[in-house]
């Protein structure tokens, strides 16, 4: 009965499972994202298929959850912005149940993530959560009082594009300083090419993990080359995780979460990332010494998340149980 | 029946009123807030009398509210950190209650003016509510589905110690490059004593509005010199203006409300302030193109939104209906 599709519709790739009730991904299947400018049909029928070959599978399945990248109105099922995506002010909820014959839900990807860190992973149990997740750019999402939080559009969780450095470097958004800017992996990518430039022992590191090409190193990298012994390497994710403690104090007075869980690509790098974010949180949270300051973990579902979170939002849609 | 009495602890001044369910004041009383180092005691005294004093033209008061300047845990009834007040740690609610032999609620300043505006104010009709009040720094409030939110310990709302200047002006919290150091009553007056110093036609405005001392010019001096038609202090009023909206952007992409309502004594420079905020947040909100952008207005209730506030979120308290 409780068992149903969930996709995660992300620039590069969609993916897709089937998940239980508990979390768990019975099936999972995945395709390229088709490019941005190419017609919505084309990534509709890309959702369409994957849903088709999971039910294939699992045929009791009975809704479908979408997480998309972009700003989704929730309550309208539609996808209003979304750079990486061929969606336009789309109506995917419609367009998608009318294809599949089947209840479907749509959200922002990191209200799927965080819902299901809430619901299965490493926000269980705190109905007052801040989830950040750290990929190309920053997709936070906010719990309050066991709800995601939307705001008057559905729009809300975006802090990604807060600005952060007056003036400071160009946004693809369009607007410049924002906090992604310095705090994801395209920002640990770009302190990798400054180290690889640089020709330091560093670069050593680096080209030994396979970023020779100047234009190369990603996050991914500088990780990698941090995990094995690389100072400088380590000092760039100290960077980073400083400014995801600065960025995080701001929310956590704003927000007042218990807890508040990282996940994405650059959560990989574990406490290289965590330990520096942890102290920076500590030292700028207005208030220090006379509040608690929330714990701040690692996410528990790794890449799972958006898919299983976009299931579960499908599941408390059609049976109740908030979300 | 439904008449409360509201109490407004400011660090300047304790202002108190007897307000009905329709949000007016029936009667009012004020006194001086005992300096900060004095004993709890005193301000307790203060507050008890002013009480005793309303109680006395309005018997039929049955609940008392109290919004006190600081981070205040609203469900313990407690104030946590306040600077400016005598209140540590303190369980206000139940010293209060028994001295008082009424029900009382405590809840943060801002807290409590922003579901004033809510409720009566320029936020009237609107489930989905920024509200920032510009006096010495910032205090601000959130309100979410009709709901003020308060996070995981009651202490969210806290907006005015987000970082946007990183190694900025130094801030009475401690920390450094604070909003309200670029965007409050503080900062305009800053910005007051610049213009003096610098000895031009500015300078003459604002020593004819009273501010000769170069220490003296307060915010409300160059906002009367701005109102009087002086470039370099409307300048000054648009600078704010202009963080105003930078901070109110970040704020809106976090919670997307409907509308913002500022408040404080600010404020008051009307257009001076909201016409540059207003630019401001249309130019740095992300997305921007593609979803709506939330009204910015001027708050409705002027320096009475505090103690309305107060007396409504007992009034609610005791009879339901929200808070």
């Amino acid at each position: 009965m409780s068992i149903c599709v969930g996709v995660d519709v992300g620039g590069t790739r969609v993916k897709a499972g089937v998940v239980d009730a508990q979390g768990c991904v019975l099936a999972r299947t995945t395709r390229p994202t088709p490019a941005a400018h190419t017609p919505a049909r084309e990534l509709e029928d890309v959702v369409v298929d994957v849903v088709a070959e999971l039910l294939a599978v699992e045929p009791c399945a009975h809704a479908v959850g979408v997480g998309a990248a972009g700003l989704v109105d929730a309550r309208r099922g539609s996808v209003v912005f979304a750079p990486h995506l061929a969606w336009r002010d789309a109506s995917v909820r419609d367009v998608l149940s009318e294809r599949l014959g089947l209840p479907v839900v749509v959200d922002n990807d990191a209200n799927a993530a965080a819902w299901a860190e809430h619901r299965f992973g490493a926000g269980r149990g705190e109905s007052h959560l801040l989830v950040v997740n750290l990929g190309t750019g920053i997709g936070a999402a906010i719990i309050t009082q066991g709800h995601l939080l939307r705001g008057r559009h559905g729009l809300a969780g975006e802090l990604g594009h807060q600005q952060v450095v007056p003036d400071g470097r160009r946004c693809e958004c369009g607007l410049r300083g924002c906090w992604e800017q310095y705090c994801s992996g395209s920002a640990l990518g770009r302190l990798g090419r400054q180290i690889l430039r640089s020709g330091g022992p560093g670069a050593v590191t680096l080209g030994a993990v396979g970023g020779h090409d100047p234009d190369l190193p990603t996050g991914e990298h500088v990780t990698r080359a941090a995990q094995a012994g690389d100072p400088e390497c380590t000092h760039a994710l100290a960077q980073v995780g400083r400014w995801l403690g600065v960025g995080v104090a701001g929310a956590v007075a704003a927000l007042d979460p218990g807890r508040v869980v990282v996940g994405g690509g650059v959560a990989e790098a574990g406490e290289l990332l965590l330990a520096p974010a942890r102290a920076a949180l500590a030292e700028h949270l207005v208030g220090r010494g006379h509040r608690p300051v929330p714990h701040l973990v690692a996410a528990g579902l790794g890449m799972d998340a958006g898919l299983v979170g976009a299931a579960e939002l499908a599941r408390s849609s059609v049976e109740g149980g908030g979300g």
